[in-house]
């Protein structure tokens, strides 16, 4: 077995590490040009016990599951390897926890804003989880096969900036703690994963995290029922969070956690944080259900820690009681004090989102025997938590090994799993999506999504998802694949349940676990109402989410107004780094998927249609990723007598009405305008080739709400579509009795 | 005692009933009306017993709670009065129950879609509720003391609408449900309570209707808290909800039972409609959690009726159990079979969403022994059900009795119970509402909000609400009162939890209760997103909830972007029926909560700032109710040079700014556009006044996107805005870095 030096690795390590910009983090995630580099060496066990002991450390013996190649049978064998690892103990214990209890209070304070009291309270889990418990590589927070930790409660963010700033995480330093809430600073306000490197989700607004979390243990199964061999691990890790009484409060954790349940996510190990009080006061205004047995009905195993201020052996013996339960998730109801040490206002709402004070900072000072100035580290415990450095090198270094050893026994499977860890997309890729002409069989744009969906999971590996209980109807199904189940882990088509929201937070919590993971998830237009919160947070936190959305208009009939959107379109269009995306036949269904697909920092809404569209003429493919483009024109230079814009499935009535004025001698020209967002993205000229400036005679037609076409439209032209909400009956009737047709468009036109 | 004979309290009845409009449903809920024209009465125990015995039906005991006045004492006493009632058994029942299901078959049958899987298998229960269980007027549908009944699983609209129509409600005839899902029929995919009277609430969208009956049954324990008085129960009455699998797993079910639990609704009954399957097939593929169990834990008490098809007697003693728990809601989970006497489709998910076929209605009319034509209505069921529309009219004339007894003895209570039941405001209620010079301190508008919320309180007895765990910091505690608990349910500060969606629709079931009841709801605006189906079904049921949100922008600070709404705003200005208010001052804050009181059919949002702001010259309390006005201008004319369009915090920017530009020699006009809705219904003469065509020169200046401000800048104006998500620092530094300022108005303006 050839094994580089340890100081080699190392090197190789922060070299990767140092690279990491200072604003955003980077396009690419850099755990996989590591194992490539990495991925002859084996240095595991040596690396693993390289770790000096210090004064105040105890050393005691941690079973660390690994794995050791059986050289005669060439078999991986796993096999438990005692492992000597530096575990604080008596006072640098107390000291590590009380260090990242007052770098939050000094952070706090120094930010004249933030959330002390819940990372008072929760540092000793904190503690225990960053020291003790979890395996990552500081240098490189990008490693596949690290454990990943979601602060659901994302309030309580300087837990886990103190956390990353002791174990050695480049993204925050004292500076940044110092910079805490401040415009351009890496500390913001809740977790920003994409301003972050540590952070590995986006979470604040509650209950996101938790679902996440269960996204995040999803993929872990799913990649290691794939990818696992007998003896051979290679996807092995855990996923903890923290969430506290207001992500167990809001709908979408229970919606997650019943799935999680259902799955039996036994990685999953979730520590509520049970400090009793929430902005509003003590909990017991509001919240009197008993939590823990709510988990035990949703199929979770549940533990309650008692002491959780200073019973590190109850979390211990927690955690390993968790971990050795292995087919259900876990939840250890923790028992805080928010505000633990500060006299005053420890256990009381006013410790829970404003500064303490000088005064009361003093007090928890000399409470706790915390003689040091602000946002100081004890040597000690600098010291002690220095290893974590070492240690994160070691355990990727190990695993490479282990992934080299794998990829001899199965190049196969290790290069489709290493398009998961990498996101790079096969060559010709887009060559799978389906084309059409116009003597396609006409069709509806959820069945060529289904289509397309189908097509690309034949070549991206990393393609899995479902629907809310709509599969049959959202036409979302990989007919090649079975359900993803606590028993066909491998599998890829996602059952979600009528849970839209846990649904794309989940797909938010995959779609950040590895860059080649693709997750779509799918309901109805309408009922992206109940995921909102999810999707904004694939934008803003930069998921490739595909929500694959149907049923998009009026055109879906008798279910009436309740089951048909009119707002939900424009709606999108206002939220930023989303694209929606409303393709109107074959052609720009498929195109809408190759957006998707490519653009990798932002979600994509397709919005599809229940009824059957024609395949137009002019519609175009690569004319998507223009976002708009004309589709026919019988004008000379730029300058039609009217130019009519649609989308989807009023593209066609576009067409018709056009065809009928050319009749009549006019000069036409019929847009669409299939992603507006796209469209503002494209030059100038471009822009102006398509809208010219000059020509203000323009007509738009969508069912959906007028508010928004004004833009494109302009002060003299005609906006067709519907301020007022749908009504039940076939479809047709409702876009006749509606005006959504050709005769609204020849009228307006006459009236230019 | 006086006494109406019973043939003139009839007419009195049938008179109000049949001047019911065939469309919308009345403006003026219509119970107060009868009460007042029958307060008089006393038809009490004459009434109930005055059905004759049908040949087919036996006659039991059924004991129902009623009032017998103590001539002696004065006081009403309660006393358990023994009544005949009519009760269907043995083969009449079967016949009433296949009744119902037929009338679904043959309803989706010509309608060619629908839902008649849940009907079939609910029937019984549906029946034994309707039929046996719940008072009501048929017709009168608004008698206020009616029990309430909520289809949560919406899709089986035609459970309900079969039964109102055996019932004798008039909304519902034979043609009616022939007409399923047709233009303009009363009988939509999905119920609608402002199309259909005897609906209470609408719903469709899955676990909509088990938050609404919370606040429902919220309302009843909160009025009879209120009201009654010792021997005198004038609040009393029941909700009753069915809901299935799908509202199940939805979160905001979670949420809303929760609460439900901790408020100890004993009020409250729900059936689960346990039938294993959904759209996409069983339920075991999805959601295996133990629900009851998780009712348990939530603090509602269970029961199982392991055999919902047949077993009535089950049903029956489930009811009466439920009932004897006073302390806590109830969960009667019913296990049917969806599609119940369908020989190859019932239990599958075929028999859930589509219609049977006509072979298969002929192979069920089979089974169940039904010769029937489609939509026929055996003689003896149509005679057994007959007495409701006696019973019912009893039923109200009794309570009206109650009632007059009841204000004689508390004039002042009657008269404020008066005011809830009819929905009549106050003389004189504006007056309350504060006042603000320039010279008032500058103040967040949140802050304003909470002086009128205080102030209105105190003239609206109906006024009740509160906060998602942020009323410290939406400040929308009414510091009059204290907190609606389970021991003080008199109060009208209601805990809400971090529940933003269950919140919602519980105050659609709060507004839908009582014309008089206005409940507003609060949290950051951002967190709509948490709540936008139940916000979309207060805009399309014409639920008059106030929904007070704070935080309005990049203002908040140092939050981050994940509290910091951007497109909220205008998404919510592209959804029908509701009013988004943007307050720039004290004056428009008071004006913006006398149009949400005002605006008695549709819902308000009011976004309101975190951060302090002026009282500016020229803004006006009436002027919100035009939507849009003119607070300074320096030109003559109606030409300004420059119109500057604003709202909310970004008012006082365009003030400075205009100030500016008119010390350098122009005519600026500057315009607060408070709410886009309320502009657009005002005359064209008046829109002309405010932003005359000629003026092309325009700049806005919002804190929110761009998109959609084209409508009124036009295109050679300028749109300053914010197109990208928020940043975590302090709210005046993104305010700037963002280009909020003054400046950026300055520098436009030089460019047009």
């Amino acid at each position: 077995m050839a094994a580089h030096s340890i100081a080699a690795a190392y090197s190789t390590i922060s070299a990767h590490a140092s690279s990491l910009p200072c604003g955003r983090a980077p396009a690419q995630h850099i755990g996989f040009h590591q194992l490539t580099s990495l991925s002859s060496c084996g240095l595991r066990s040596l690396l693993l016990s390289h770790y000096a002991p210090k004064s105040s450390s105890s050393w005691c013996a941690v079973s660390i599951e690994t794995l050791e190649r059986n050289a005669a049978s060439g078999q991986m064998l796993e096999k438990s390897v005692t492992l000597e690892q530096n575990v604080a103990s008596g006072q640098l214990l107390e000291k590590c926890v009380n260090t990242i209890r007052f770098l939050a209070i000094d952070a706090v304070e120094t930010a004249k804003s933030g959330h002390a009291g819940m990372p008072m309270g929760c540092a000793p889990m904190g503690h225990i989880l960053y020291d003790e418990v979890m395996r990552y590589n500081p240098k490189n927070p990008y490693w596949f096969n690290r454990d990943r930790f979601v602060l659901s409660a994302g309030h309580g963010c300087l837990l886990q900036y103190a956390l990353l700033y002791l174990a050695g995480y480049d993204s925050i330093s004292e500076n940044e703690l110092k910079q805490l809430r401040q415009w351009g600073s890496r500390t913001p306000g809740h977790p920003e994963n994409f301003l972050t490197p540590g952070v590995e989700v986006t979470t604040g607004p509650l209950g996101q995290g938790i679902a996440n979390a269960v996204g995040l243990a999803l993929a872990e199964r799913h990649l290691a029922a794939r990818f696992n061999k007998p003896g051979s691990e290679i996807v092995d890790r855990y996923t903890y969070v923290i969430l506290g009484d207001g992500c167990q409060m809001e709908g979408i954790s229970n919606e997650a956690c019943s799935l999680a349940g259902h799955w039996g996510l036994g990685k999953l190990i979730a520590f509520y944080d049970d400090n009793h009080i929430t902005v509003d006061g003590d909990t017991g205004i509001v919240f009197t259900e008993d939590v823990n047995d709510r988990f035990e009905a949703l199929g979770w195993h549940t533990i309650w820690v008692k002491n959780g201020n200073t019973g590190y052996d109850d979390i211990r013996e927690a955690i390993k009681e968790a971990k050795a339960v292995t087919d259900r998730p876990t939840l250890i109801k923790v028992t805080t004090t928010i505000g633990f040490g500060s006299p005053n206002k420890a256990n009381s709402y006013s410790a829970h989102g404003s500064p303490l004070g000088t005064k009361e900072v003093e007090a928890t000072r000399h409470n706790l025997g915390w003689p040091y100035e602000p946002f100081f580290v004890p040597e000690d415990v600098k010291s002690h938590w220095s290893h974590h450095v070492a240690q994160g090198a070691a355990l990727e270094a190990d695993w490479n090994a282990k992934f080299a050893e794998y990829e001899k026994k199965y190049p196969e499977d290790a290069a489709t799993l290493k398009i998961i860890i990498s996101g790079e997309l096969p060559a010709d890729w887009v060559d799978v999506l389906p084309k059409y002409t116009q003597a396609s069989p006409a069709d509806a744009t959820r069945n060529l999504s289904q289509q397309c969906l189908n097509a690309l999971a034949k070549v991206l590996p990393g393609l899995l998802g479902g629907s809310a209980d709509l599969a049959s109807s959202n036409m979302t199904l990989l007919k090649m694949f079975g359900d993803f189940q606590r028993d066909t882990p491998e599998e890829r088509n996602v059952r979600f349940g009528v849970r839209e929201h846990g649904m794309g937070a989940i797909c938010n919590g995959i779609a950040q676990h590895s860059p080649g993971l693709i997750p779509y998830c799918s309901t109805d237009v309408v009922f992206t109402d109940y995921m909102r919160a999810a999707m904004r947070i694939s934008a803003l936190s930069e998921a490739r989410v595909m929500y694959v959305m149907t049923h998009d208009s009026i055109g879906l009939g008798e279910d009436g107004p309740t089951h048909q959107p009119i707002e939900h379109l424009m709606s999108f269009r206002t939220m930023p780094n989303i694209l929606m995306l409303r393709p109107a036949d074959g052609n720009e269904t498929a195109g809408a998927y190759k957006v998707a697909i490519l653009n990798r920092k932002r979600p994509s809404v397709l919005a599809l249609s229940r009824q059957e569209l024609p395949h137009l003429p002019g519609t175009s493919f690569e004319g998507v990723g223009q976002g708009g483009y004309i589709i026919s024109d019988n004008s000379t230079g730029n300058k039609p007598d009217l130019i009519v814009l649609s989308t989807g499935s009023e593209l066609q009535i576009a067409v018709k009405a056009a065809n009928e004025l050319r009749r009549e001698g006019k000069t036409v020209r019929v847009v669409s305008l299939v992603c507006w967002e796209l469209f503002e993205e494209q030059s100038d000229e471009y822009k102006e080739s398509v809208l010219p400036e000059s020509v203000t005679a323009r007509i738009s037609i969508e069912a959906g709400c007028t508010l928004g076409w004004q833009k494109y439209v302009g002060a003299k032209g005609k906006i067709i579509g519907i301020d007022r909400f749908g009504a039940s009956a076939p479809g047709g009737k409702i876009f006749k009795e509606y005006g959504i047709t050709e005769e609204s468009v020849i009228t307006a036109s006459r009236s230019l």
